[in-house]
């Protein structure tokens, strides 16, 4: 079996998890790396050995050798660059969210339909550990019927460089992993939700017309029942956990602790903390790319899939929605407004 | 110093917790106990010893040597027993909530205040080492300034013998704890509440036109949001924690683990849970109590007092609304609306 | 059925502890406490409406209406105190240990025996519920058979006031809790001991001729292994715990976190420890005066008795000896040559 | 910088563990692996794209086109492969101990030296981020002066294959990564030990001369004290944790939990273990390899070296004559018999 060529576009700190990860991979090979800064796609390149580099996104897409795509570039690219790389027959692990809106959404996905080629979204959570061993003891009737979720999503600090004006990336970027993880989890569809949030701690986030603090209540198809908290000033460290209450029992998913130390002082005891996602999840963003490889090698669909990417993003928009409107929003009627 | 001479009235669960804690206070004296079931009434009373036992709650309430009572009777008695204790001169703890409607609680509180007598409410969380723990470091700054509320109040099963229809007990009778702490941890009122809720797992609780399962996000005046779940069927024992986020750090209040015991086995490593609230709250009703005599004998109002219970009752019942209307609702119209 | 008439005979920390606890008990009664210092003898008694109060021990001892004595007088007199209660038909409840020197043990047992009252020795941590469930889990077979037992017992600081020279108060009054517990949890009595220690922190306990740090290996006589780790300089706390490893499993007793509270901070996360024995041996410290109390209404003999008194010290005056000599030693030659 | 071309001799479980890491490295190729057995050889060097495979190690060794050797063949084979390899001046890394006697040890590392190569022994345990971050803590002095020093190895069973008679695998291939952490972690040689152990579980090892329980007590050069507790049935996993105190504080190093995952049901609160040392010691083990090759690129001798491996075996070979005569035994005597 051939190694699947693959090639990382958008070199930011998440593309370059990504570079790092794939040199791990014994049935996958770094065909090449691209960033717009030409000094950073010749440093990665370098460290990683990757076979080519582009500065040029347009000319990366047309490389006849390569397989495979992992689009890590702005957000707000995503929609455009998926679909050139579909265009080119690439297949496509694209960093979430797909789009902002869902126009957006939607153009991308049908050019992955019309190219045929296989669409997996960097919803990495369901790759940790803790995630997939609790969906895996849900399915399992551990905890019997499912009734309420639970989930937590706390940055250490606001990552202004990545973030503009009128994104809403507190519920559309950081959100999004929450929105998937319930509908997931829970094996129901999120019909209504209503958001809280301000921005309490960075004005600029005002500006913006964001908030770096909120809270979304969810109410399932199901009839089950939901509540997310999401800040960007988690001091302590990168605090992300969920809890899925049964009939039957509960799930607590995440731990906090990096490093198995406690130190026993006069002031008490105490651990460290993840301080950020690429430590926290650094088994998960491996093994994502595990499984979108081996299923693209095995001819298979990967998921999460562009559906499971979109849901995500709908229950996304509900939210701002419903924080803009101080209003309950079904999601149905979100996807008709936009 | 004379010991304060205590009658408990109502001698449910509750009511018998407080009878064992007031029998270990040195400076108060279980003067009496009163059940209308007189067979409950002497049990009782022997076991601990009390001075004398009623089977007629007025008659108690006249006894010429009483200067306090316990008052733990059904929560739909609190505002008559409240003023009946109150005419005579008797100061007063009783159990939440102070009673199911505003009017209720007023013409309870007002009888109170003509009479001139103290009045504490069982808020015993305040007094858990936990909670009170977590409301020092936050006057001490320890945090920064508050900006998330969340708290969980998940019983075991739902206690079927204690309810009747029409009471909304999840949002008014255990829900007052969070609303309480709320106010209390996060030193700002809650402005405005959306609730959702459904009976998912008791099915006589929605002929009762109550729910098992809900969860309340709450708005503060200061702008703090939060967030509160409600479980009548947590299945693993007793769930009471909380959290506070602040702009500097956190507190997570709460620990399930009841002994001290790890067992590991081929099954993993397990520990016990609180099964139910006289063994996670035990030092906190006694503490709660030892406030109440300390305070009476200080000649001091005790804390929380009449207020706090409406506070968090006002609260409860815009919860009721919002979960009725399905809008969210501001806690001031609720009042209004009452 | 008439309260049990009590007196406590001296009025240090431990014996204040006890008062504390028997005020507390339905069934008994605080007939008097005992203290060579007038101040504290009424300070005490004043506090706990105890009906009596002696500064001189032997009038205590023939007091007519007293049915049982605590003895928690400084360690080098419990003998001669013990002897005195027998002799005046009192049962008894002592503090660890029972004497220094098995002469002494013997002669206090013998006087015991010969007045045919009761004797309960207090070593608390039985009573404790991690203990006490980690036997209840071994008698059940949940660990399998044991076959290595691991106890943990740090002070925070040594109680130097309490202490004197001569006395090696860590193999003899800190060690007999942890070798009380081997023999109780693992079923099976201690054969042979090596003992390995040093003053390393505190000189005047070099002075004395006793060890701040200890390490104790332990041989049963069933074959199972042990080890134990005293130390007077756990500066984080009171650090108490033990571990049963069974063929089938095991068994981790003890938990240092005294409130349930986490304080998340840049520092991490940091929760608090049991300070000193009273907080972290408060429930223990009252069941063992229920188990003595009940016991003795019921006419039974109250457990742990004067044997197992005996045989903790058997172990430590062993562990003393190979300190002394640096060989193995076996219980029963360490018994003979004493 | 050339990547450094390494190959792996022994393809056991540890083997192949080194296999699928030295992939991972961006400075390092695996340039070979040896097995004798060939089906194994060729679906190693298959799935990990190895240049080359052997099947005699001889031919191995004198490969011309190799930088390094991975040595994970049987123990009692190491001294011979590190002395074939030091001969074709070949770098080093060799699963511990390096052997079972002094004598063999020396006449390695003798070779080694004679070659100008450089040696690293496999204590990974140095390189997991929990022991890692203890021996910073206690550079910068988190915890004052070290004083005691605790350690737990416990396997989740006997790995019956590996071991044959007369090797005492216990103290000298399980016990030598506790005795390398002693030495470590203390800053101080271990000047005498005592052990005692038992065969209690497995009959087999009592045939073969060996234990599967034991406990060996510490005396440090310094004046520090020890203990260590090995065990070959720890049911539940693999048990590896460490305690270090300091006359200010205290470190505990371990984590047992694998995934972060809580299971609440009627039965408790229950999470898992690690299985095994691959999961256990995932990072650790990348984590030496990178050191090894790091510093090899550099031109610099890695840690732990050659006087380390040595050091550990010495401890080892006095635990076994203490067990042995069941007296205790100074390092230097054991040294001296040897």
């Amino acid at each position: 079996m051939n190694r699947l060529r693959i090639a990382v576009v958008g070199l930011g700190p998440m593309g370059q998890v990504h570079v790092g990860n794939i040199v791990k991979l014994p049935n996958a090979r770094l065909h090449a790396v691209a960033s717009r800064r030409p000094d950073v796609a010749q440093e990665v390149a370098q460290r990683y050995h990757a076979d080519h580099l582009y500065t040029d996104y347009d000319q990366l897409f047309s490389d006849p050798d390569l397989d495979a795509v992992v689009i890590a570039t702005g957000c707000a690219e995503h929609p455009e660059h998926i679909i050139q790389a579909a265009q080119r027959g690439l297949h496509i692990f694209t960093e979430k969210p797909i789009g902002f809106t869902l126009a957006d959404i939607d153009r991308a996905l049908a050019a992955v339909r019309e190219a045929g080629v296989h669409l997996q979204v960097g919803f990495m959570r369901r790759f940790d550990p803790g995630y997939a061993a609790a969906k895996q003891k849900i399915e399992e009737g551990a905890i019997g019927r499912p009734v309420m979720f639970k989930s937590v999503s706390r940055d250490p600090f606001w990552p202004e460089k990545q973030d503009g004006p009128g994104y809403n990336t507190t519920f559309l970027d950081l959100g999004v992993h929450d929105f998937d993880l319930a509908r997931w989890l829970m094996g129901s569809e999120v019909a209504e939700v209503y958001a809280i949030g301000r921005a309490l701690v960075y004005p600029k986030l005002a500006e913006f017309g964001d908030v770096d603090n909120a809270v979304v209540s969810l109410s399932f198809e199901n009839g089950a029942l939901g509540s997310i908290d999401f800040s960007r000033n988690a001091r302590y460290g990168y605090d992300i956990r969920a809890e899925v209450l049964g009939d039957e029992g509960a799930l607590m998913i995440g731990g906090l602790q990096q490093t198995p130390l406690l130190l026993l002082s006069r002031e008490g005891i105490t651990h460290d903390v993840f301080p950020w996602y690429p430590q926290r999840f650094a088994d998960a963003f491996v093994a994502e790319l595990v499984a979108f490889v081996d299923a693209l090698q095995a001819g298979h669909a990967p998921e999460p899939g562009g559906l499971d990417g979109r849901r995500a993003s709908e229950i996304g928009l509900a939210a701002v929605e419903s924080w803009r409107s101080g209003r309950p929003v079904k999601v149905a009627d979100a996807i008709r407004n936009t």
